[in-house]
């Protein structure tokens, strides 16, 4: 088994993901703009997780391009992120409905933080996979983004409880990092003379 | 990484986008002629963003072939493009839902707008990304497509406020324009000899 | 362009056609074997429509082995053929959320009519498209089976107002005569020398 | 044809199943923990249908590999597979509606008997397509986890009727029987010199 047809597989649903979210997303209750503005939290809303999704779907992108051999804990990791990910269509209905609620940003920010914990396990597993001489491990290297990543999340979840849009404004601030592409992976594939 | 993983999850997305709007069509109330009759304005607005959303799936085919290098903006002004079209199935919804009120139909417009821009902006980070001698530049050269729907995007938009059904009109015979296949692109790939 | 991109589009609608329709199913009332018989009809019809695309996906698979040149007619007439395809969802809940009531079961013959014409058309597409002397023509023949079905979808519009069971009976007859593959198309793959 | 469109179309509609089951999940009422709280079984629920389908894919993946020719019968054995593990989505949701009734329960058992027949029947016809020397029989063998999967989901059903919560541990055991690669095909498809 090749590593493409994880990557279909994944891009499938993480195609499906970020799609379904529109169909959550609540009909303005009238024709009028009055309407449509009373929607606009939840739009702000599917317009964050969009774009989470498409960092996912881009990083995961680089990430599999690392892969050399399929393994069955590769495929059960990848399946964890897909979980997790698969929970955001729902968080984000949630929390929309409820205008953004203190629990409902905490909960989105517990999601946000196993998706994370869910991806670099799946980057554990295909580092350890590999012969150690590939250098992706040194690659990776400290993964600065990740952790201050994880540390974003992990603080928008307390926080939530007393200053909701302070989280919010989180999320967004680490998106927004993560908006620039991981070079790291980009230049260890650039290194290695038999990938294009 | 090449721009078929960028192809396959745009067609992904797309293949979605154009499938669940049927999810929203608001099923007759009563098992009649009468009531299906009752369900035509919205599947008039289903048939027009199928058409469109059609229309972006052909172009989008046959920009991504002249694609030789994959960067990371061509990434995001994709995934920009990506989420205007995503938001086609809730601006139809609602304006069949409220029977093609004006706010609606002016929304509709708005958000064809900024599907036409954000392809405008895929089309330049392609011909940036490329060698300039490719003649690609000159192949999309004054896009009088391009422009000509612009347009009529923009006027759908006050147009809508007073005259709603003159917008919807324009909004169909600037789809009838676009039936017509993207020539300039055709004829350059034709006359690249490396590619079929 | 090659083919492969259609296929991919065609599979990726198709996949999504028939399996949103189990969105539309409307969930029992209340946890009881009891209730689950009053879904029966919804779920009659549900896997009458899964039959039907598994029957479109399975011929539009042979008959797009067959394309060697992808024109602008096929893939708007193929975009057709997926538009009447996408529609099926919607009619099959409408049927069955009205107990198969007359109207709902006549809608349902005209989309399969229109359907089997819009299929038809993408077959004529393909033929013109190529060289006259491959033999497409001559291997589609007749196509008695296509005929058939058309009278039987046609019989089953008017049929269905005074007796729906009919018409029902008929789809499940058509669908049954089609379960069997098309071996006209099949026997002329299998003549060309230069395919798997 | 060759299997690699089979498995395109069986990931597509997998992907799509796999994803929309959270379109089900009931969205907590009110933006407290205590709502996200009464929507716990809903989410186990979800998991439980997300680690089988994930399951399914998996060895779905593993027995396609060990596909030579592509026959009627193959298309139609699994699309037959894809039909009974589409319904999970329906099941799921109905039987976390109605927390675990044990009705709900049983059904769930019925579906998943009928899934693993469903696989069991592909798995014949693969076997049945292949010239007898190659081994695939003996590498299935006695099929011990296929058949102790088959008497848990038979088992279940009776035991919902009068110990719902029993049923439902014995669903989760199977599933971790089954995180457990499938060792034989594996072992199976290393031994075959003309594959990777």
């Amino acid at each position: 088994m090749n590593a493409s047809r994880v990557e279909a597989f994944s891009d499938g649903v993480l195609a499906i993901v970020i799609t379904i979210m529109v169909l959550s997303l609540p009909h303005p209750v009238g024709g009028t703009f009055h309407a449509l503005h009373a929607a606009a939290p939840a739009l702000l809303a599917y317009v964050l997780s969009f774009v989470y999704l498409g960092i996912y779907w881009n990083n995961h992108h680089h990430l599999l391009k690392t892969v050399t051999r399929v393994s069955a804990g590769l495929l059960w990791s990848n399946l964890n992120l897909l979980f997790w990910l698969s929970l955001l269509p729902f968080v984000t209905a949630w929390m929309s409905e409820n205008g953004f609620a203190p629990a409902t940003v905490a909960t989105y920010g517990v999601v946000l933080v196993l998706a994370a914990l869910a991806y670099t396990i799946v980057q554990s597993v295909i580092v350890a996979d590999q012969r150690p001489d590939t250098g992706l491990r040194d690659a990776i290297g400290r993964d600065w983004k990740g952790k201050v990543s994880l540390l974003g999340y992990l603080a928008s979840i307390p926080l939530a409880l007393w200053w909701r849009w302070g989280s919010v404004a989180l999320f967004a601030a680490v998106a927004v990092l993560w908006l620039i592409p991981d070079r790291r992976v980009e230049t260890y594939l650039l290194g290695r003379p038999d990938e294009g």
